[in-house]
């Protein structure tokens, strides 16, 4: 039986192996965190590498991503089916173990880190998922959600802002099943932290009313074990624990400085270190009693079984609560999706409304929203502003689980990976809301959203200069662009509450990454249309106006500037012109439509064309071809009301008018 | 004589009627700090309305900028011209009193805040730049540098991530005379803070290492005196002063309450306020008396000529160091600067150095470096990788501000508005590096330099998916496009060494604006060139490689793609294609030459046209047009070795060599 310090010099082994035939990694984190990880995945997390899909499971996060072969051993010793060959194949082209830990590239990686302090906040948010799951669905006797969440982290997660964010919200919520692992190694990549991160940390975290184990030594296994036990002993709060560590451990010469953070070791060092670790196999070599130590198929089958038969238990005393909470697990949208999503667009045809986009998304929510109980929703702390609460919303707290909705509070990179970390636990489609031009804050969070494939909603309200008042520093102008320029990321600009009833069941209806909805403070007016024309909006693009068979221009417009666009047409008819009008709530969808369908809607034919948005113009140069105008604006707005900027920036009518006049 | 809370009671009548004229703004803020500002600027701001540039004089900085009518208030009372007529305008179009503080829009406004925790890093980096300077310049008997830097917030600058990485960096840096007033009114926009921050704030400051005076009464004057003078008796830490409010404090039926954070009080309110508050005063009347008891032009000017006299001194006993103190607050470059940087140029032509741009980055900053004295450089954590570090830098530590060089930590959003900060104080040259990817991290600051017109120069290494094993994390795609988006940032990206000492040139004369320089990890060759094109490197874009007088076709390419495009000219030029090389190191400064010079390098006839970055191809469909084409990615990069990346992603020679062929 091999000792708790031999299983762990695993990990150390396959980690220096792996980064020094890769000739590039970070053998620092792994075989400083091997000890800890040993102990937690050996006594602790409950998983099964059989199923790592088991809704129940507890999850994992790397926080500190580019220790990804600690992930990678971790999943190979305990049987996920990640082999020799792909740990040799660390860092290579298309292999199961990229460099950090990416979702959906390796089972078992719950989420991809790398980016710091992300995946600490992605764990807050699978906590926040797993107790209101839980609080949803548990009944007496039955609780079929009751797993832990652990998280490894380094200085650098802690330093980063977003740690501040994601962690004073998991005090306020009391998420005492969320466990997070310190490596206090006292090294960073540009050498001894003390010059730069003087915190102390356990108080910091005190502050944010955390339980916190000061100062255990995290290559003590006994002590580790104490620790995680001390941690699920208490309910009401997070725990963190704080592990001294040495960075590197086993490598004699070059542990504990940041030499060994994110190089190889060298053939000398890992000859060394084999003497050093008494590790005498070969590289990538691993004895079987090793692997009997760790391999975790049996007990995760078991901890599956015996979940199973709780649920069986569940499904038979509640089978209305189970069928819905099968079909959450499983991310699909109710049976009857299809006729509501219809019915509600019909419905906000017929009333004709003229609201703010932010207004109509609140509508959609409160049509949407009492069908869908996977629905939670938030806000950084601009509920009233961004329309987010809807008619059936609850707030989730620390006392009650049993809610939809959380006050994220001025949070807004915090809150978005938190989203990302509900929408990967599973059971949910969460949708969070600041200002648009707020979405700077969270950016690199929206990212992950799109790289990890996941269905995040970002709801953006104030979309442009007509938020007014507030002036440039809450006036986006490059902010559409921009996101439009980030890979797999869709974005609707609804002109008014049909597209936004639309554009909602796209971001609810879309599988394969997030949705940026850019919803206005103003009100627009209620654009109608024929039937197909409702049906064409889920196209992205479409002809909202025409006049007459060939028209002789074309002004696209989207959001707030279609109305715009409508006045300008409606004028130049009256002036003999024929122009159509083409709504573009989604570049993206629009895009990814057949050649035949964007054609007629945008004949080559035609190339007098202006394309008229409140933003950067840069989104439209494809579209309106070297011949073609833009009205944009490519400076930073003013503090004015609404009209007035619009009136500065010469997005006017009469500017539309003349702008196509000069066109023909 | 009038009372303190008569002097006090201004700011609220001010407030509360300049909001309810614009119909719109936040009337609790400065209702509900008052009493501290009074206190404050009575008392303790060391500052000159006559001249608001006085380089001694203590900065104010309201991060809570939305509170922006205390700041306007305090602007008026105090004589700084800010009229009332001026008040009367506020928030509306090219008035002086925008809705949140605007630096360069108001005479006095240190900074531009709204965007929360921004402004709070601002003062951090005002406060290390007033140690650093001082501790550059002072000598014993002779401060000439020695002012304090304020700054309120509130609850929502707490929230931020950003409040994290600022405030623990200036805790471990030990800014003595940084005093930071936090507005403890427990209100935040969604309601009361306790259902979603429950910090323990004091104690989190603590874990900072800061000096925390907790919980005094921030409508009690002789409290909040007693505060600042224990904060400025602690000289080896920052202070924060929790002051609990009553946001909105005068009006008696919605002070304390979150109806009063961002709104108009109404006509009935604001008449209960004036009864409430004692003031009979109508709406922008302020009677003499408290006029008097707010002027501060007398003893401005005592304090300036007090300082003019001690720096007369000091220029008599240390000419040399005065000069350079002089020119350094002008922000001026030395006399010497344009040979200089000839010859720098000049150098890197002869050297013919292959190597990274990053490191090419670092030899271009041990050129400037060590004429620039002016230069303040930092990384966050990736001193090594971001090359930084040149041969000349001393870190900043707690114990000695006497240094060039800042170890930020993982912080890049703290970071880059603590550069903004350092910019703002003046006397520097900030330079701050991070991979390109995490601009993100800190996008909002990069763009708030942009809208302040500030010399804040971002170093971004690592800047396409040529820095290969790392991964899609890592790999910046969309960035190079989107940063190009943000209105007034100039972005270099050069091609090797040459363009790498021009692009730091541009970036240092710059006056009007940051720029961002995106720098390779791989090596580059050299590019030879005439001294015609050595010269027009500046200009953004230019004829790197031609082929005969009439070229056929069109190769556009930037930073490490240009060696790719001048092989595949090469190439197709043994083939009989007459092929040019365009070098677009910076498309801003390209756009911004004359029609002449852009068509002599872009000439319009030649219409087979091929851009080729490593990024979304978006910034090259101006310069391709229809029938051009671009060389780029659209999706998220791999991890592997950076050459296979380039291959998997079709970024070759060959690739290029087809492309254009097909467009001939």
């Amino acid at each position: 039986m091999p000792s708790r310090r031999e299983l762990a010099n695993a990990i150390r082994a396959l980690s220096m192996d792996a980064v020094q035939r890769a000739k590039s990694g970070h053998p620092g984190a792994p075989m400083g965190m091997a000890d800890i990880a040993e102990v937690l995945w050996n006594d602790f997390l409950r998983h099964n590498p059989g199923n790592p899909q088991w809704c129940n499971r507890d999850r994992f996060v790397l926080s500190n991503g580019h220790g990804s072969m600690l992930q990678y051993a971790l999943l190979h010793l305990t049987g996920y089916g990640l082999t020799i060959g792909d740990l040799q194949q660390f860092r290579q082209l298309h292999s199961k173990t990229p460099g950090h830990p990416e979702f959906g590239y390796t089972l078992g990686v719950e989420t991809t880190t790398g980016p710091l302090g992300q995946g600490l906040a992605n764990s807050v948010g699978m906590a926040i998922a797993e107790k209101v799951l839980g609080a949803q669905f548990n009944r007496p006797g039955h609780a079929i959600v009751d797993h832990y969440t652990y998280v490894f982290l380094g200085d650098g997660c802690l330093m980063e802002g977003i740690s501040h964010e994601a962690c004073s919200l998991a005090g306020t919520l009391g998420l005492g099943k969320l466990i997070a692992v310190y490596d206090d190694n006292g090294i960073s990549i540009d050498g001894k932290v003390a010059g730069w991160f003087t915190d102390d940390t356990p108080g910091r975290f005190e502050a944010y009313g955390w339980h916190v184990i000061r100062e255990i030594d995290g290559h003590d296994a006994e002590a580790v074990k104490a620790a995680f036990e001390q941690a699920r002993s208490v309910a009401d709060r997070p725990t963190l624990i704080c592990a001294k560590t040495i960075i590197g451990f086993g490598a004699p010469n070059v542990c504990g400085t940041h030499g060994v953070h994110g190089a190889p070791l060298g053939d000398d060092e890992i000859r060394a270190t084999r003497e050093f670790l008494d590790w005498p196999h070969p590289p990538f070599h691993i004895p079987e009693a090793i692997y009997a130590g760790w391999d975790a198929h049996e007990s995760g089958a078991r901890w599956e079984r015996e979940w199973d038969e709780i649920f069986a238990d569940y499904k038979r005393a509640h089978p209305e609560l189970a069928r819905t909470f099968e079909r959450r697990i499983r991310g699909d949208l109710p049976g009857s999706w299809q006729s509501l999503a219809r019915e509600l667009v019909q419905q906000a045809d017929e009333q004709r409304r003229t609201v703010a986009t932010r207004k109509a998304s609140q509508m959609a929510l409160n049509g949407f929203g009492q069908h869908l109980p996977e629905l939670i929703g938030g806000s950084a702390d601009l509920t009233e502003s961004n329309n987010t609460w809807w008619d059936d919303c609850t707030a989730v707290s620390r006392q009650d689980g049993d809610g939809n909705y959380i006050y994220y509070g001025v949070r807004e990179f915090g809150m978005s990976a938190i989203v990302n970390g509900i929408a990967l636990h599973g059971g949910f489609v969460p949708y969070a809301g600041t200002f648009l031009v707020f979405s700077d804050y969270a950016r690199n969070a929206v990212r992950m959203a799109a790289l990890m494939k996941i269905r995040s909603i970002f709801v953006y309200t104030h979309d442009s200069i007509g938020l007014g008042e507030d002036g440039p520093t809450h006036q986006p102008i490059e902010h559409l662009a921009t996101l439009r320029l980030i890979p797999n990321i869709s974005l609707w600009r609804p002109c008014d509450a049909v597209e936004t009833v639309v554009a909602w069941q796209a971001a609810l209806e879309r599988r394969t990454g997030p949705t940026c909805l850019s919803l206005s403070r103003q009100n627009l007016p209620h654009q109608p249309r024929e039937p197909g024309q409702l049906e064409q909006i889920r196209r992205g693009g479409y002809v909202l106006r025409d006049a007459g068979p060939e028209p002789q221009a074309i002004i696209i417009a989207t959001g707030s500037e279609v109305a715009l666009a409508v006045d300008a047409q409606e004028r130049l008819a009256a002036e003999g012109y024929r122009v159509r009008v083409v709504s573009m709530p989604s570049v993206d969808t629009f895009l990814a439509q057949n050649v035949a369908y964007r054609e007629s809607v945008l004949p080559s034919a035609i190339t007098a064309r202006l394309a008229i948005e409140a933003a950067v113009p840069d989104s439209w140069l494809r579209f309106v071809g070297p011949q073609g105008r833009i009205l944009g604006l490519s400076a930073f707005g003013e503090s004015a009301p609404g009209p007035d900027v619009y009136q500065q920036f010469g997005l006017t009518v009469d500017q539309a008018i003349e702008t196509v006049r000069n066109l023909l």
